[in-house]
């Protein structure tokens, strides 16, 4: 499937039936960057309009989900902040993890997105029936993705997925609303 | 109102009465990346420019007031090396502390400037009677904001708000001759 | 030789017979970016795309070195991670360290590749085989170098250099299905 | 004096003669964040190319200073790495500083260049013989500047401008030679 920047009419409809949304950390929650220290602490870097986005999605009623081949804190940290109830880390197959989580969660490959950005993200990515890609992603996985972002991971492409799934949905307007007022 | 980048007529107009200039903190006075490390602690960057055209409105007696949703000692920090004397942290909604804000200090709407960056913003963004975006900034923002900035949140925006508030009161020039000498 | 963005030929073949590449560390494996804090601590930025890069030339059977001229705790956290054996550090002569590597493991020069940034390198560079400067270097290492990645260091450069290596050995299609499944 | 990009013969004859190069620190040797954390520390960010220029200017026999406004154990560190033996931190007047710099070294104007980015470096900039603006510098201090480098701050700026020095005075080639080996 050809990769877009536009979202067309067939990836409004697939994005209409999503219930569970999922996404990798490093390259997509944050630019890629892993923050090393002397003393082996890492720090990552997420994107304050990324958080809205999934705060929207979750109040929205759509289950969010995390899954990444690294353990950290940080993400731990960042997600109970945000209010994210499904984390997947240290899983070093992301294909088999997001296939348990769709099991326990009772989803279906139409109503699951993925969103990644390196070949390890492939197996996922192709499992779930919308695949997204980040716009500095790997060339395979904007090949393989449904839809790629405008904007690169960690600088609002998570938001950029989260606002088409509202949009598909016809939720966006309303989590609008609540910001504009009567 | 449409968005512009370039400071027309109306747009001194309105930045000549401004009497209060109010800033949202992440995408703004940085340009939202959230550091964090595995403890739970957070580091903000925020830009050198900025910190000056911050101090350049103090000194020209024009109020200048931080509002965040979030808590955040960094931000403290940061605005007391500033000599800023008007912090609101941990507000979820920016546009009732703007309002506080506008009566305890007594300013009416065309006295207040309020600059942001994304939806959370848009209550007091169009609550002041001048609102600026980021370049940045949510598309929906740009589109309410009376003018948004060139630069992003973190690398200058504030800077560039400073700028066009004094310049509009005539007030940049003598900031300009401190620095240039007799 | 001029330095050219795209592989050639000529490329692809002095390529094909690397058995050891070697990668210095600062604008190279990070964006030469030296965080630096008040108590003397230093943290490092890497790419997650670059250590995907050096896990599938290791994987691949070809030696993955690292030289600096900066001793680094956070350099040799991140190598361990990646499983990188051969770390050399605090070596303020690039070009004997790269010698003495290429000795010690018995490669050729034609079976040597070394990446790298700045004035530094070069005699590292020139000696090795195949020289592969990143987008950002300094002119004159663009000017030596076999290859010029398209992107800066820290930033994929070392992920495109992994591939590059890979391709022209016939092993990247593999590295591929791995990930791809069946 | 008209900014330029491209180094002229005026410019080059200017840069013949400098003995004494001083340059800000924030904004300059760093890309102008502050990197600040929640228990007051800061974190500054340098660039490798910038610190291999000031090592070769120092070793060319010029008098390498730093002048900042503000005190940071951080610039202490790298500069004493470098060995930058000229550091004046927490000066609020940089003009003042400079000219008892160049006082107590005995250089004339036509001896001292000073590189900045911002309204507080006017003085001392207009006060050298030469003086450089980086490519983000505020609008003001690159019209003021004799010459404005391509690159911004902390990104390769300061090496931009040690270069410049060295070329002019003969010495660039002597420098690459001792890493392009006999």
């Amino acid at each position: 499937m050809p990769a877009s920047s536009e979202p067309d009419d067939d990836l409004l409809d697939r994005a209409a039936g999503i219930r569970l949304a999922a996404f990798d950390v490093d390259g997509v929650l944050t630019d890629g960057g892993l923050i090393l220290g002397a003393d082996g602490s890492e720090h990552k870097v997420f994107h304050v309009h990324d958080g809205l986005g999934l705060v929207m999605l979750r109040e929205s009623g759509i289950q969010v989900a995390v899954i990444s081949a690294r353990e950290s804190r940080a993400v731990e940290e960042r997600m109970a902040a945000l209010g994210i109830a499904h984390l997947c880390l240290g899983q070093s197959d992301k294909g088999a993890a997001l296939a348990k989580l769709m099991r326990d969660l009772g989803m279906s490959r139409a109503q699951t997105a993925y969103m990644g950005d390196d070949l390890v993200d492939l197996p996922a990515l192709t499992l779930a029936g919308l695949g997204i890609a980040v716009a500095d992603a790997h060339p395979l996985v904007r090949e393989r993705a449904a839809w790629v972002t405008q904007k690169p991971g960690g600088r609002g492409a998570v938001r950029e997925a989260c606002e088409l799934i509202l949009k598909a949905q016809g939720k966006l307007e309303s989590c609008y609303r609540r910001f504009l007022g009567p």
